[in-house]
């Protein structure tokens, strides 16, 4: 198929006619068409190259010819179930321990975040025998039944009613917004404490805690980096009270946080989940993913008698490409890359934050990056318009960056690994400007439309 | 990567470390090793061949080259999401509308037939501000958390207590062994009035219908073909409740019965469902998939206002494809070959009914073809022994084939569309050869390891 086959009113027209409406688009108003990708570079039908700053799906740069090299290669010769024995099915298994702590041994290969976030909660009710969930505050972990049930993020949207009754929200450990600040004295042990209040709560009432879920770093929650000490006191509590904890590295594992390839690593060598869901980066952009978990979980799972057969994932076409992922972050340092760029652009940043009291707050591990916008650094007011502003000028600018939190005031950087210090120059200047510009922009003058664009870019 | 990178017995060694011990292997105590396949024939590390009526999944052929290059071309152009616009995904968004009855005309891309049947429940539900669900004896419509729910065949497994309170089971719509036979006069009204039944006995119990879900032929339900005029009689009742009616095409759909391009469509053009969900053969293997609904049950949706976003649903690699699998059906006129082909198998099937008492019923259309084996023709006691011993010794000629149903009972035949007249003579020959021996087996001879293999080849 050639790169473009419709005009992209044509397009446009098609969609609204056959895409489900829920489905949204960036930049509704004025939405972008896409037709090539290279590297951190997008393409639009008129050949204009776009910086992307938000694809973490493609982990090692957009069509990484590696990568598809490895897919093409293994389409050619075999793709079937996991019911016969193939190696790279094996290998890959083997490869994607050795980046993980010992006792986190054995894989089980689905095809979506959303499939193996699904499957987490069923190894952690099997295991534990229990059906209570507690969950953070804004977080997000998938788009089915069950994941809708422990995500806040998107069931804030429905009655109480709705809401399910095993599943039990903690305070975000958000040093910056959150309960218990920077300024608190040990936040880690004041939000542990937290979870801690909710397992007695629960217990009074009778219910049982299966798990503990988070993001090892919340992404559309704010982009919050839990203080260090805080999963090892949550992990205490809830393995007290027979429960797993279950690490979803989703959109921030793989190398991302530059100084470990896992953002679990980051509060220390002495906490190991139970469980880790994979996702995202893992296939630059092929559907696959993977859950993580101990022999002991494994062997609990197994003995509920049902199989675990799930057709697509583990084929060798994936495991080829998550392969080839593997082998490019090494080959091209790409975790250093991150940590390298990572530390740049925070530093860039903070430059503005001393320029611009609009940016209340960067924070970020590596590539993943948050500036939170407020109006008032005291009172800590959301600049949400303000955020959807910058957005929307970047864009004019060809630059693909988003919004997201709870208030969506938080810019997320996210980009492709191999982002270099030219790219964040390049953003941060423009963002400069922007700021600089908009002291002059009447507040009013922000359309609600583009309010509306603040979704979250799971 | 080589086609072979470890030793068989590494492999496997690998595979007991590394991989979650519920999922099941094909053939545990000698599992097959699959490095390459082609069209409908697989080849193991000694390049030996096997002739594969099993997997529908590799629907147009294994590694069928026009797909494997429009996959290759794409990946090296654009892999992203749906949030951008591109061709791809609108392009195929009509071309499958174009296959169904005009008011299935909106499109939700996910990754799974899990995902697909998932998203039906959230739209059903949603649609009718209903929650329970009517689903059939023996179903199986996928693995997560909420499909294990409605599907018997997983969840017989549990206790009263860990089934799903809004979840009613109707029984199977099986002519040859259900409630009602061939013998019944109206069985189509029959089942269909035990449908009427659950909806009577959810409203005196104050619940509300939001669906009734099955799959348009039951396949690990033991291949039933659901007599015609049975789903517009259900799909009266359900309206009248207020509920849709979802027809699962995930094993069924794209030309395999030969006389349709849906399985839904052999009822009778009279019979259009709410909701049709999609998979397996929809990529040859790519993992993709997708739900068709009405432009009422996706306004409907939307105006619960949540975004439905899926990372990897709908990308322009997907797509192209999906689009490819479909320009194949088409160019080979795979649809006509499985119409032949079934009934030339069939043909052959029933000879051998003649033959062997133990064939107690051939059922099927097109590619999808099941043969039932019975100790007993008048009471039907299920040769479930005599099955596995079938499917094995099948093995040993080279030939896979897979038996599943209720009792384990059923060779079930579903393969690459591709499948010839001289693939039909060759598996049935063997069969002959292989029943005929069977009279001489003592029954105490069939290992209870080889019975625990009649899993569901979902």
């Amino acid at each position: 198929m050639s790169a473009e086959k419709f005009e992209k009113s044509k397009t446009i027209e098609l969609r609204k006619k056959h895409v489900g409406p829920s489905c949204k688009i960036f930049f509704s108003h004025d939405p972008i068409k896409i037709v090539q990708a290279k590297g951190q570079y997008m393409y639009d039908e008129k050949g204009q190259c776009y910086l992307d700053c938000i694809n973490n799906v493609a982990h090692v740069g957009h069509c990484h010819p590696d990568v598809v090299k490895a897919a093409a290669q293994q389409m050619e010769l075999l793709n079937t179930n996991s019911r016969f024995l193939h190696d790279n099915l094996v290998f890959y298994a083997q490869r994607l321990q050795a980046t993980l702590p010992e006792k986190l041994s054995v894989c089980y290969f689905v095809n979506s975040g959303s499939e193996a976030n699904d499957l987490a909660l069923r190894l952690a009710r099997q295991y534990s025998g229990h059906k209570d969930i507690i969950t953070l505050e804004n977080a997000y972990h998938g788009h089915v039944s069950s994941l809708i049930d422990i995500s806040p993020y998107k069931f804030h949207q429905l009655s109480d009613a709705e809401q399910n009754q095993f599943v039990h929200v903690a305070p975000s450990p958000d040093v910056y917004r959150g309960k218990y600040r920077a300024d608190y004295s040990d936040p880690a042990t004041a939000y542990a404490n937290e979870v801690k209040a909710i397992i007695d709560t629960v217990h009074k009432k009778g219910g049982k805690i299966a798990a503990f879920i988070a993001e090892s770093l919340q992404s559309c929650g704010g982009q919050v980096i839990p203080p260090v000490g805080y999963f090892q006191q949550v992990a205490k509590h809830v393995h007290k009270a027979g429960g797993l904890f279950i690490a979803d590295e989703v959109q921030v594992g793989f190398g991302r946080v530059g100084t470990n390839f896992w953002a679990f690593q980051l509060q220390g060598e002495d906490f190991v989940p139970d469980i880790v869901t994979m996702g995202k980066p893992i296939g630059n952009g092929h559907p696959m993913s993977c859950v993580v978990t101990t022999r002991e979980v494994a062997e609990a799972f197994m003995s509920s008698g049902m199989e675990y057969f799930n057709t697509f994932g583990g084929n060798p076409v994936s495991c080829a490409i998550g392969l080839a992922v593997l082998d490019v972050i090494v080959k091209e340092d790409l975790q250093g890359n991150a940590l390298r760029v990572g530390q740049y652009l925070t530093n860039l940043l903070e430059k503005q934050k001393e320029k611009h009291p609009l940016i209340g707050d960067i924070r970020g591990c590596g590539l993943f990056v948050g500036v939170e916008l407020v109006k008032d650094r005291l009172k800590l007011t959301p600049a949400t318009a303000e955020a959807q502003e910058v957005i929307y000028k970047l864009k004019e600018q060809h630059i693909l960056l988003s919004a997201d939190g709870p208030h969506r005031n938080v810019l997320k950087f996210k980009p492709p690994m191999c982002f270099t210090m030219e790219d964040a120059d390049l953003v941060v200047e423009k963002i400069d400007l922007i700021l600089t510009g908009l002291y002059h922009i009447i507040a009013g003058t922000v359309l609600i439309a583009q309010m509306n664009e603040a979704t979250c870019l799971v």
